[in-house]
């Protein structure tokens, strides 16, 4: 609380003169931490100013979590009383930043100094005055330091010093560096707020996941595919380049309710039933499916993993199937209803019997948010460090920014993932709480305005200080509009765009290679004969499938750093609504890649880009040429203006790396 | 401090669902209050939103400083998690709001029980949901409710009643209002803050300023002017519509270093001396100079002022000249310099040796904050209700803020115009602390993208919360080059500009009136033959006066609300650059004025007007009539593009109120 007003009368503190505002980065008025990765640098602006006319000095300070001592940065001032310093991450975990500023009175008296000995008046006075302010500074240097000191005020003080030596000396780098660190900061103003960043691993921010249901990898038709079979998937997986491989969840799957193929009411025996109804007599969250392993096998799958470069992501689904022994051990945990059942997940008229909500209600809530934190600590013990969550956005708030908090603070380096497909307040909120990264609408941003104006707000507001994208062109439960009615051009279209505009990214597969576009009904985006009812076996050898124009697009994206974050993204303009255009490029602009796709599923589509070179670090006096990563095919161009035609039958996509000058062409 | 996220756990606090943000108006975070008059709305927005998908009820909350109870009004669901609720502010003084929101359980379920029976689903356990609900919100009904609520609890549970009836008696507006009554909040979710709006009198909004020096109110050539002159000039003033007159400085002048004709560094013996000098033998800051008369002279010269309905606003210049009796009583609010002289003002190579400024960091700054403060009051007790501040930037912010808000305490209804002419941030900085009005940019914003954009900035963002324009087109500072180059076509053209853009305005008069545009050089923008150092006797019956244009804007902003207020100003488009266009408007759009002004003095231009008619009321396919309030000319509009030619010898503006329909010409 800020003291009464009339009190202020009563403070040392109203002795203060600077203001320090408008900050940035500050997300809600520092409520909620930045994001960055290791070896990122931290940019912070404020206004910054006093009364009066005189000289002001502003620090940067920052330190990291638990470290008591601030590392001080000057700021530079840079127009209209706006100021900036920086800092790089270096570590794992949470760091602080604020700022100080204070008057200076030496840096004053040497300004209005300059200008009156500029005017040739009278400055006896003066020299006397800053004399009185360097001895004064001289109490409090260290004792090598006072004799220099001690005879500069001599100097200053003496008649017969000339008035160009005194005035030599007193503007003097020595004199003003010496008085800049024994500066009086009695009245220094400190900003209010220590404000957070939270650094994580270079994962969260550049990421290429392969979602797979793992029993599916069978070895003969029909056989529940176990994590014995996933091991022989894992070359495939790593040839396509990706670096993540989550697995809905691995859990025993219930009995009850459980639904069949394409969501029919009733089940067959052989009917698996879906992932997501979690618990069965065979155990809950901390169980897996017995058909797929065990602990030693699926810990035995991460090691293999982990030699083809692939990460292991699991599914956080905190739900229960009505055979959960969380439904016997702890009925309070649900809501029951005055029949004597317990309320199972609904979105009326849509019923999920199969599915048993958690009520965060319960008066037993401290038990529930414990348990569920106990969940996700058993598998950190298994070795999973990244975590996709499901449906976080229908928990509340407060046990998100709990939980997270509280396994952050001992694993730094895990991973969450929200799955929130909802309204856009809901999807940042759930990113400030703590989410390393985020599900988007780019599932359905299909045209060139929408991909424009979403990913401008994405990577080019502030949004970006905590919501960290990652971009999905299909999932299990999701196969949209433009993919079914595309086919094989539309899912390539989309992955270069899904692998370009999102230094996150990730595909349902095989679905996604083998550009899988059958729908159910024209209802809903569900798949026929969806892999969540059934088990599937996918010809992943097929001849049409994707999987070497995916590992190309990996291949680029680790190739070219600036592929490996999303803050540099500018679209630039192109004269054909179904083409669109944008660049990425690291901050010394050593790398910079150009993308055109072909929104146009369908036909050739031609047109002429407009680019802004000096943004890309190009003379726009000189050639220069492009090499298209995808078709290895280098073009020498002369200006801002130059042409582009994309074939979906063919390629629907460029992807440039910009080479100043002209190198030679490969072809 | 927000508690540490690891202890949310231990607090029931951590229930609440409900998140609350972006409330607006809400300036930095809530650190500064927003500005009403009194009988304004306050329209209050914020993002309110939970997880899943339950229904929210929300509420705006409102008091009036001191009073315990919360006033409650209900907020309206807008759109995208946008709720939005107001109140009106009806007293002078400090109101406080906030917002709660909660889950509405019963409003949920009456949602799901009529998708249910739409999807003609089994709604039996429903009904029992339902009563169950209803039952419990029955403990806390008052007693002569219970049995009607008991009734209704009892239908749903009965096995007699037909679906039908129940659902009709469940989703009917009798049990929704009962059940919104009393519906459960024991997880409201409260926003962290209590914002603060600060209701002013009328006179902060709307107000027409006539700046004069009395001493120059003289009955005879040469004579000082009295306080008993400046009665013989109110009828003057009063029929030119002025309802504020402002002094500068009426304290007894210092001799020390007094300047002379023209800032001359030299004086004889007649030179008055400016009235900024403050202090002599005579007295200081709670003195008059002897020669303007007495305190009771004063106060008379007030009561006749009330009677022609003015008000008479003081300057509050705290600077002392070298005679003034602090320098002697309190040498420790000076600045001493080590040759023993107190520093004067200078901003280098400039000298004001006859000033003193006071200094604030000064250890006994306690004693300085309540000596000032003593001055306010002093003039308080005198009447004055109206104080315009005197170079606020030089003088540290914490004490503005205390200043101000101490006074305000016992005297809602002053006023304190910030006269800051310095950086943009540091002028909103101190409207922020509390000024009440403030000086503004308008006085050297000339053409038509500075004015648009500028008043744009003042009017339709967040500004206006905070910061009032006060607009000025000269001052006894200030004759800037667009008045001394364009003579009486350019004083009409900013006079209709101030008066219709500021509901807010002031001129310095006589100069203003009489086209004073005489510069002392080339360098500065000062007057030559200055009356801040001379006594100057003014024509004011000049033929060539603006008085009678002057009382004519000023009977139009009394006449027309619309231009009694700055928030419902917009722009409109006029296919020449020398021609300004924008609206006026009230809320109901009864009083609709649109000022169009020439900005060239020195030709004749015209152009065509492109109106958005639906903001001004007008339905496109009617005509309409537009009557000059200035001409008492009447046109008749058929559509949105309209030709207008102003002929800056003639008249440079145009100040139409906009009638729907056609009324018969006046001509």
């Amino acid at each position: 609380m800020r003291m009464k007003l009339s009190k202020m009368i009563e403070h040392e503190g109203s002795r203060t003169r600077i203001v320090i505002e408008g900050v940035t980065p500050e997300i809600d008025g520092g409520r909620f931490p930045i994001k960055r990765t290791i070896g990122d640098k931290v940019v912070v602006e404020a206004d910054i100013f006093a009364d009066g006319h005189d000289v002001l000095s502003a620090a940067l300070l920052y330190r990291k979590e638990g470290n008591p001592d601030w590392i001080e940065i000057p700021m530079e001032f840079l127009v209209n009383d706006r100021w900036r310093g920086s800092f790089v991450v270096s570590e794992l975990g949470q760091y602080q930043y604020t700022i100080t500023a204070w008057v200076d009175s030496f840096r004053t008296w040497q300004q209005n100094l300059a200008k009156k000995v500029e005017a040739k008046q009278d400055v006896s006075v003066d020299f006397l005055e800053g004399a009185q302010l360097i001895e004064e500074a001289s109490h409090s240097a260290i004792k090598r330091e006072t004799g220099t000191i001690r005879g500069w005020v001599e100097t200053l003080r003496s008649r017969e010093a000339s008035t160009s030596a005194k005035a030599k000396l007193a503007l003097s780098q020595k004199v003003t560096k010496a008085m800049n660190k024994y500066s009086d900061r009695q009245f220094a103003s400190a900003y209010s707020k220590e404000l957070v960043v939270v650094v994580d691993r270079e994962k969260a921010r550049f990421s290429t996941w392969y979602e797979m249901f793992p029993r599916s990898c069978m070895s003969k038709p029909s056989h529940y595919g176990t994590f014995k079979d996933c091991e022989m998937r894992l070359p495939y997986i790593s040839q396509m380049g990706f670096d993540v491989l989550y697995f809905p969840p691995i859990h025993p799957i219930g009995y009850t309710s459980r639904k069949g193929k394409n969501n029919a009411p009733t089940t067959k025996p052989s009917d698996p039933g879906t992932p997501w109804a979690i618990g069965s007599q065979e155990g809950g969250h901390k169980a897996l499916h017995p058909q797929l392993g065990t602990l030693e096998d699926f810990r035995r799958f991460m090691t293999k993993a982990r030699e083809h470069g692939i990460e292991v992501a699991l599914d956080l689904a905190f739900q229960c199937s009505p055979d959960h022994p969380y439904v016997k051990e702890h009925p309070e945990w649900f809501r029951w209803r005055p029949d004597g059942t317990v309320q199972y997940a609904e979105n009326p008229p849509k019923k999920y019997q199969d599915i048993y909500p958690l009520n965060f209600e319960t008066e037993n809530w401290q038990e529930l948010w414990k348990e569920l934190k106990s969940i996700v600590l058993f598998w950190i013990e298994q070795g999973v460090r990244i975590f996709r969550v499901d449906n976080p956005h229908t928990k509340p708030f407060a046990f998100w920014e709990w939980l997270i908090s509280e396994v952050k603070a001992d694993y730094p380096e895990v991973i969450f993932l929200s799955e929130a497909f909802t309204r856009p307040k809901i999807m940042y909120r759930l990113a400030k709480l703590g989410f390393t990264q985020s599900y988007t609408y780019f599932t359905w941003r299909n045209v060139k305005w929408e991909l424009t104006q979403y990913f401008t707000e994405l990577t080019q507001t502030d949004v970006r200080e905590f919501f960290r994208p990652n971009l999905w062109p299909n999932t299990p439960d999701i196969l949209n509009d433009y993919l079914r009615d595309g086919g094989r051009p539309a899912f390539m279209a989309r992955l270069v765009l899904t692998g370009t505009l999102g230094a996150n990214y990730g595909i349902y597969g095989p679905a996604f290679e083998l550009c899988e576009n059958r729908r159910k009904d024209k209802e809903s985006e569900e798949y026929l004969d969806s892999e969540k009812y059934e088990l599937k076996q996918w010809d992943i050898e097929s001849p049409k499938s994707l999987r070497d124009l995916i590992a190309r697009v990996n291949r680029i994206r680790r190739e070219n750093p600036a592929l490996q974050s999303d803050w540099s993204l500018r679209f630039h303009s192109i004269d054909n609504d179904q083409l669109i255009c944008y660049s990425k490029c690291t901050e010394d602009l050593s790398n910079v890649i150009l993308v055109v796709v072909n929104l146009d599923y369908r036909y050739k589509q031609s047109g002429w880009v407009d680019l802004s070179l000096e943004e890309l670090g190009l003379d726009p006096g000189q050639p220069y040429s492009v090499h298209d990563l995808l078709a290895d095919v280098t073009y020498r161009w002369q200006s801002s203006r130059n042409y582009a035609e994309l074939d979906p039958q063919k390629m629907p996509a460029h992807i440039f790396r910009i080479h100043r000058g002209v190198t030679k062409s490969k072809n």
